[in-house]
């Protein structure tokens, strides 16, 4: 009964609403292609290669489809079943074909697109909510209200393409019986969904705004904007994801989206496999609004943020261009995705032209058919491009960027990559992982987030969907390169408790050619703990390659049990303890992950230094990590517990530590030499560090001794309390006085 | 005592048999290199680019080498370790070092061969053998003669190269000191080495016949070519590897290892990664031969059966160029490996110019620098290469071709290709896996032979050596993708037993463009058994890639339990059938392999088609079987019993059925769709068999029923008795009745 009365109300409201508008005349396009745009982009056709062969392969995709002929089905898959992945093939086709129509100025793709458009303006008013009912905003088209967005982003541009060709008729029937009730479903109809901070309500702003700026509805635009009032949710009130749709003074609409989950540098919140897929509404709808709109200078919001988070997006990728998987993120989406397409022609024209956006283009190998991809395909043919060096890069988290962080140190040549996360929840998608670390080598893992538990848009998996397995192991703190305290998670696993805090950063320094830091502390995570890890990236001239140096100290009021896994991953080559594999394979734990990995071996630490070494991708790797004796030394492997297998059978080396209130934890990790099957050549197969060793530990110093093989000694001296430049410490080990400015000492020992 | 006195023995014997072969003039180089081929060389350095790019590449590495200085250490290590790298390295340096003295006549080469040769002449009288006592036939610079024997191949060439630049003395020195006691080392004074069938001894044999080229040392050549006698073994002994060092009538020499473990077809009874191995002496050898002994006309030796083995193992790759690893084989070889580089010259220059040899030099990047080399070069330079095309191909096994073989199914752009291993035992290296298939696709392992256990050269395992779980694992008969009656392996895993046996081709049909067959038997496996399988590759064109039919026909005396495992790669889709996971993992069994494989969750099929699918690298695949109800169906992963974590974790898809005595089983492998992680879009992700069906089978034909999700019926019906081409066939089936030529039907159901 509610769905026909709302269904009733919607046309009446959306009837009501249109008519005010509908007389005052607007050119076509204007949205993302303009009128102006297109004769400046149909003057250059055949002249700019990657412009041309984009162009191309937009034809060839969009031809194909005309000739398999329009299909509309009645909505009632999830996602990767039939009626998604078509429904989801349709938005996309429209707005190319909208484009090809501008562009080629061939009727046939105007004609596509209004037959398409007049089918979906039957079906629309037909369907009652999505008969899937997993979301908590369900949509018409879609099985939630997010896809539904999707569609409306996409095909606002279609409409707009064909504006003006379509009769005044046609165009009333679309914005009647379609676009105007198809908005008021994602928003008015839907508030939990579009009232909130998240990335949600971003594609759902966007979506009204960008039918609203084509409809010349300046009502719609105000919505997506602002949202809207009286949207009736009570506080507190949660999503399926266990994320919260209202909060205490909640701001709403697009600019609010904007200003929460961003920081000035221009991370968001959620990591960057969200901010990929948020940048395309944030962008594309800026984008219209900036060509209907210019008098709000949006990408000058909030000083340019929008801008700058695409430069901080291609930084948070390894050396292959695929982003770091922060939080709740599928492994191998990368730059190389059409949102980062989109993003980079956006950051490109509208943000000064700097010449190294252009050899990202250049790998994309196309770009969006509009004024921006002409200027980055006019860039390139003009032989202006440059590469796009990553450097070490500290990103605030935190719409004033005050609430921690996510550090990468790196070196030009990318050999090895370290990212330390210290940062907020990440609302709904974050995980319980503070203090968390992963290391690359030229695009491989080293030492491995999980990622998320999910086989997107695969639908045997649980529906495209998230699995269980995303909660009750790739959330848990577990699951990540951090510490664990008596095998609970951070937070004890509770996002009311982690939403409410974040990690500090303590200092990030490069300015060293050959030493760089990144130090953060977390207070909150386990109770009356304080946790403080830093990691430093070195480069010594004698060794092959930068190797990493991990220095976690933590200071309890109680004894602990700890547990500091490192996620790395190929075939074991050798260790330096003993140790004993079961005859059955027991799960490690019950609860907080533990349930899920299987215990492979245990042994205990028999010198001051543990180390434990493989091979991967031709490469060898040692973790060399400073012990006490019979400290604990276990082998994991996920998959206990997994019914549906839905979990990767990954491999962990872990260190137990019992009965501890204030520890420092301190490890090395190599990446030494190199095992080609084809010459069968194993190349400094062996780790180089001969010792590593804390030779000073108190509240105000940490002081740790690094010897190699070739009989070299470094000392690194850690200020664990002043962080400040220009502070100057004094020391005495060994009956050894060190002098140094700023919080770290690192050279020679005396 | 022993080794004393044999020494001084050495020292006479070598004295004694150079003097007389001393005073004969021979021109030198004379062995690879000659001095009409150098001329020319250097009348081309310049215009040749491949050839001068390897000619660079060589340089470099030789100049870095002399920049670092010589070093000949007292030998101490197994594979892996300091002593046995740079030896090995030394040996390389050595020959590279020759030739750059010839092609660039720089004296710092010819310097750099000497000085390093005199510090061995110094060094080799006074080693003992080789302090680690792990093999059956100690060397002295390394802990087997084999990998002397590799050290003579190479350092030959250098002595050669430097031949008449040294002064008389010199050259007395090296060959009484060094040369000839090597060459007796590794052969009178070891005949359980060298006078064998075996890829050892071919390297033995050719190391002793290629120094006694250049010193023109006719005994040493008459030694090199047929073995020697009185070699006092006793029939029947042994080696590490647990092959027959002895057998009855057994021929020696470097002409008996060419006429008994190639086939005619080129084949080499270990495997590819052995042939391989096998192939840089064989060819280099009979290249010097050819140079030095024209006469002997070694390459039409056989029926030119060492230039179709260059064939034969080129087809024995994947689309990267990689070898299947049939019995011992180490993964990752392929042919970019230095061997198969001269191997593809020796071919393309003394076996007719094959322009299909030039692409696959081209994708090596280098070549030889000598003629083969110069040859190859300017082809690639004269533009006359043309793609190498892999075929199907049925390469026979045995010195005549009737000892099974190795069948392969592909379609030219080896979208699928699937292997069939129904050869001999294969030599001490050879696996139980009668009927073994694997499968590829492009390049990537489908389904997986295991390949060996054992890190080649990385010392910290095991010293880099073959791994006790070789034995264990790698060469039972359940890590193959065959059929396991009541958990034993083939002929119970015994080598002698298995020696004497091969399976048989029934036959093998490429004729037909959309249906390839390669059909086997195996009598001798099990007791009172037989086996047939036959793999089909059949090209549907409403699928959208070539399919794989599995039909695998035991036929007992006695009721028994089958295991017929598949290893898949990759993460586990969805399966059409009930299952539990235990609690804990257990191993499978106790032994014959069953103890390394943990038991990951077991159920019983409910319907007569199970299904199994699986995501590998971005594609989809599909398992159909023809089940019974109540089959079981196991998971299994591999692990248990494996404590220092030799063995991958890898997965397996397993059926087992009890208690039966004539039975077929019946499986499709699908390739189908792809994920792509970067658009997220899954593409028909499902199978296409809607239906798989037995409906015939008795001992004389074998009926099977294959319906697809397109309303496509087709049947495969097989003759299990007579395989003849021209043989008319007429059964009923289903009240209809078909008729057909040879052994196979396949096409409409009435």
């Amino acid at each position: 009964m509610f769905l026909k009365n709302s269904f009733f109300l919607f046309c009446i409201i959306g009837y009501l609403s249109i008519s005010p508008f509908i007389a005052i005349a607007q050119e076509h396009p204007s949205l993302i292609l303009t009128k102006a745009g297109v004769e400046k982009i149909r003057a250059e056709l055949g002249k700019v290669p990657l412009f041309d062969v984009s162009l191309e392969q937009l034809k060839k995709e969009v031809d194909a489809e005309i000739a398999l002929g329009i299909d509309t089905p009645v909505p009632k898959d999830y996602s990767g079943g039939y009626t998604h992945t078509r429904h989801k093939k349709n938005w996309i086709v429209l707005q190319k074909a909208g484009v090809l129509f501008q562009i080629l100025q061939d009727e046939k793709y105007a004609i596509y697109v209004r037959d398409m458009l007049m089918q979906y303006a039957e079906l629309y008013p037909t369907l009652p909510a999505h008969p899937k009912t997993r979301s908590y905003a369900r949509g018409k088209l879609f099985w939630q209200c997010l896809n539904d967005s999707n569609w409306l982003v996409y095909v606002s541009q279609a409409y707009d393409c064909i504006y003006d060709w379509l009769s005044k008729k046609e165009r009333k029937n679309l914005e009647k019986n379609l676009f105007r009730p198809f908005a008021d479903w994602i928003s008015v109809k839907n508030p939990q969904f579009y009232n909130r901070v998240h990335n949600h309500s971003t594609w759902g702003n966007a979506a009204v705004g960008m039918i609203g700026l084509v409809m010349d509805d300046e009502e719609l635009v105000e919505r997506a904007l602002y949202g809207f009032k009286d949207d009736a949710l009570e506080v507190g009130a949660k999503d399926n994801d266990g994320g919260f749709i209202k909060e205490e003074g909640q701001k709403t609409g697009f600019l609010a989206n904007l200003d929460e989950p961003f920081s000035p540098d221009g991370y968001y919140t959620e990591g960057p496999y969200y901010q990929r897929y948020a940048m395309y509404p944030f962008l594309i709808f800026a984008q219209g609004l900036h060509n209907v709109k210019p008098e709000l200078k949006i990408f000058e919001y909030k000083k340019g943020v929008l801008l700058k988070s695409v430069n901080a997006l291609l930084n948070l990728t390894d050396a292959d261009g695929e982003f770091f998987p922060i939080n709740d993120g599928q492994k191998g989406m990368s730059y190389y995705s059409r949102e980062l397409v989109t993003a980079v022609d956006i950051a490109y024209h509208f943000g000064g032209n700097n010449p190294e956006l252009l050899s990202i283009a250049q790998k994309q190998g196309r770009v969006v058919l509009d004024d921006t991809g002409l200027s980055i395909a006019m860039g390139i043919k003009e032989g202006r491009a440059k590469p796009f060096v990553k450097k070490s890069i500290n990103l605030s988290d935190g719409s004033d960027g005050d609430q921690g962080g996510v550090g990468i140190l790196r070196y030009g040549e990318e050999d090895l990559t370290v990212v330390l996360k210290y940062a907020a929840q990440g609302l709904s998608h974050g995980h319980y992982d503070k203090l968390s670390f992963s290391v690359y080598e030229k695009g491989e893992e080293v030492l491995q987030d999980y990622g998320l538990a999910r086989f997107v848009n695969i639908e045997q998996k649980g529906g495209g969907n998230y699995l269980k397995e995303n909660t009750t192991w790739a959330k848990q703190t577990v699951a990540h390169n951090t510490l664990v305290q008596n095998e609970t998670s951070h937070f004890d696993g509770k996002y009311e408790v982690g939403n409410k805090h974040h990690s500090e950063l303590f200092f990030f320094d490069t300015t060293n050619d050959h030493v760089q830091l990144i130090s953060a502390k977390e207070k909150n995570a386990y109770p009356e703990t304080e946790m403080h890890r830093t990691l430093v990236l070195i480069k010594d001239k004698n060794m092959e390659k930068p190797y990493v140096l991990d220095i976690l100290k933590v200071n309890s009021n109680t004894k602990n049990k700890y547990d500091l896994p490192f996620y790395y991953k190929g075939q074991i080559m050798e260790m330096n303890f003993d140790y004993k594999v079961p005859k059955s394979l027991n799960p490690l734990g019950t609860s907080n992950g533990y349930q899920h990995l299987w215990l492979e071996g245990k042994g205990n630490s028999t010198s001051q230094n543990t180390k434990f070494s493989w091979l991967n991708n031709q490469k060898f790797y040692t973790l060399t990590m400073a012990t006490h004796l019979n400290d604990e030394l276990l082998f994991t492997r996920l998959g206990a517990n997994d019914p549906e297998f839905n979990l990767r059978r990954d491999a962990a080396f872990m260190l137990r530590r019992k009965d501890v209130a204030k520890e420092v934890f301190v490890s090395i990790i190599e990446s030494h030499g190199a095992y080609s099957p084809v010459s069968e050549f194993a190349v400094n197969a062996r780790s180089s560090i001969s010792n590593l060793e804390v030779i000073y530990d108190d509240i105000d110093f940490t002081g740790v001794l690094i010897e190699t093989t070739k009989d070299k000694k470094s000392l690194l001296i850690l200020s664990n309390i002043e962080a400040s430049k220009s502070y100057e410490h004094k020391l005495e080990i060994n009956n050894k006085e060190y002098k140094w400015t700023g919080p770290y000492y690192f050279g020679p020992v005396k």
